[in-house]
């Protein structure tokens, strides 16, 4: 590898050499001196070089590398990739850090094209046009590493517990969730269909008796909304267990992540948070509030908003309002709304004993936004072909679906979450575009 | 969380009450004990029960039970989740691990249909048809722990170096590969297309300055062949990263993420391994051999088989011939067949500096059978531009892409591994259906 060290490692070490590589950010060339702001994926550090504007007579090649070098730096665009070698020096002086690098030498490994398509000020979707940009701004990429350290934080919590990871198959024989937003793919003389969830594969995974899976992959839904949470593809964070009592289990084990993603990313990151997006972000206290859906939907009514909908559902008002009202009364930012009606949910979704109007499900709601569902899953075959008719479905075409419950399988329940969403909402940010490496929507299929 | 206790934790048990939960492996029912051997996610355990086959006058309720459980267990079916309480007893007589549980209560949770529809001699294709029950074989389930292991174990190495995760999209407006295999997708008034590799979305990180990153997701190949190696849908493994030399950085890169996974598997598997496949894993030692790929065609050559292609490349026989070399000749299951020829390498493989008839790239053969394709990438956007153009390619079509180098990229590099690839050759299986969780064909949707 080339030598180089890291900006952010600069600090530690003594006044002497360095060599240090990364893109342009900003120079300033006055006549006397000139400044270079390099940054590269740990920070940003000054580079002074005092600048060398022309020849005496009789100037040695010394000189007239100087010389050709001040010239260089006057010529850098924005965004080209250097290296510099120099030394550093620890001076309390320069506001970014507190130390620069005295150039000896630099080579400009890649030059940028000088005309910057966007700036600060750029609409969000001209921004995306150009992410490979966009995500240059410390703060863009901050929220990549965030995700890094979440991801990791979650599947430490499955790799203890024995879980087991799977990758499942995004190109299936029909839908796993509904007909009306499924992506059609050409295959060979026939059809496949993108999957919209690893739902029908990880319960898959119970009936083999591998205890408990987890995936983190992609999903695809064909969905015209333009809504700051939609997306055509996104990236479900997904976990399924046997052997629960009931749905109380899966938000048990939810929680559990979540505290474990929370504490890792305030651990690794939560002064840069701070920094660049202005939040003192905490770690969620256990247990998290629970509210039956049809209590909340009373609460939020009875503070003045009446969810307008014919069925039992929330829309995502009354998800601001709710969350609202769990901050203010019990301090925290997350609720689990449960016990959601039958009516409005999927076929597999277990239902009371005693009262099959509601289901042994949840809705997580994270800063006034649903970011994950839950459920117990029916795992009677009997019950469930009964619950797939009841909702239109036709038995035959969920046949190697219901073929999993007919060889045994034991009780379980498990949960799917959008990862975007839950960037966002930790962040502030106002749409899960800005927590998507390359968004994808129903006009945007590029870069 | 329904109380049970993992079978692989009995052992370290006293004497005593518990509770298990599992499937039913065998049953044995002989008139005075009837013997079940229930397995979980962890093992397997026998139970026994002394039989009650009649009732004698006058019997009391107790005994009405015992018989009640000794019908039950009479009739369970092969693979019903069943859930025991009763005294564990540590019996050094009992083959299966020296302990028994003798039966107190029996909850049959989930009954089995009888018929099973698959043996352990039926043919691979049918165990992919009812690959649920093909997985509740201990050493199907085996291969995807391992699985598990080896991936944290890559991203333990990657976090630690402060790469970053990103979920690259799938839906692409156009070819990130070859035209040839390509998956067409209806979406909504036009035409999208899955992504054969996240080639040109890992690139973009490094204009982005991300500086490293890695990736673990699906790929779509629409690859008509039916060969043990190819599926139309796989796991790859993906990293790239910035400021490197030449290929031998990402080699070097390779070589440490397969040491590591190896070393974790080894540690946590390799007794299993041991018992189910017959295999003693060892960990790679590193550096692992490299050859030039026309110095290994020699090699090849020289041993008496001509490699019987008009173009420079190796087939599969060579790439098992030159493993079988190495192994003989330098002790070791991998091999870095380098400096592919340009003609049989895509456009973005940058080529030697002074002879453009080689590329800075390689290909890892494991076991005689290639796993991944790795190179330097050319990062200079007018040398992409003539590649392209060489190879028959429209730079207006791969505008998108181009664009991610006219603003400044640092040299970079990286490699994509198919996973299945890896976990086939390690355990000596004979196609990556067994190493797939649900292998996706051109003949194979279902389940």
């Amino acid at each position: 590898m080339n030598e180089r060290t890291l900006v952010k490692n600069l600090a530690a070490l003594p006044d002497g050499p360095v060599t240090i590589a990364g893109w342009v950010e900003t120079v300033r060339d006055q006549k006397k001196v000139q400044f270079v702001i390099l940054r590269d994926e740990s920070g940003a550090v000054q580079v002074v070089n005092p600048a060398t504007r022309e020849l005496d007579e009789g100037a040695d090649d010394a000189a007239s590398a100087r010389l050709a070098t001040t010239e260089a730096i006057s010529a850098l665009a924005h965004g080209s990739f250097i290296r510099v070698t120099g030394e550093l020096k620890h001076d309390e002086r320069v506001k970014l850090g507190g130390l620069e690098v005295k150039l000896a030498s630099l080579e400009v490994v890649s030059e940028a094209n000088p005309e910057t398509p966007i700036a600060s000020d750029s609409s969000l979707d001209k921004r995306m046009d150009w992410r490979f940009l966009d995500l240059r701004n410390p703060k863009q990429a901050l929220i990549f590493r965030i995700q890094t350290t979440f991801l990791h934080a979650l599947r430490g919590v499955w790799v203890e517990k024995g879980l087991i990871e799977i990758q499942t198959p995004k190109l299936m024989a029909s839908a796993s969730e509904s007909r009306a937003e499924l992506f059609e793919v050409d295959y060979f003389e026939g059809k496949a269909y993108l999957a919209q969830s690893p739902q029908f594969f990880k319960q898959m995974a119970q009936a083999a008796g591998f205890g408990g899976i987890f995936e983190v992959g992609p999903a695809f839904r064909a969905d015209p909304s333009f809504t700051s949470r939609h997306a055509t593809e996104f990236t479900s964070v997904d976990t399924e267990v046997s052997w629960i009592d009931s749905h109380e289990d899966v938000m048990a084990l939810h929680e559990e992540l979540m505290v474990a993603g929370f504490q890792a990313v305030v651990d690794a990151h939560g002064a840069a948070i701070q920094e660049h997006f202005g939040i003192e972000l905490t770690v969620p206290s256990r247990p998290f509030p629970r509210i039956p859906l049809a209590e909340a939907k009373q609460i939020v009514a009875d503070r003045g908003y009446v969810v307008p909908r014919a069925d039992a559902d929330m829309d995502p008002e009354g998800e601001r309002q709710i969350s609202t009202y769990v901050k203010e009364e019990l301090g925290h930012d997350f609720v689990f709304l449960t016990d959601y009606a039958s009516s409005i949910r999927p076929f597999y979704h277990m239902r009371h004993e005693g009262d099959p109007s509601l289901t042994n499900s949840y809705d997580l709601i994270y800063n006034g936004v649903e970011i994950s569902t839950g459920a117990q899953r029916e795992h009677r075959v009997d019950v469930l072909v009964e619950q797939a008719k009841e909702k239109g479905l036709d038995p035959e075409e969920l046949g190697f679906y219901l073929d999993f419950f007919r060889y045994g399988v034991p009780p379980h329940g498990g949960f799917g979450m959008g990862l975007a969403r839950v960037l966002m909402l930790m962040l502030g940010e106002s749409s899960i575009r800005e927590t998507t490496y390359l968004f994808r929507g129903p006009t945007r299929l590029l870069p």
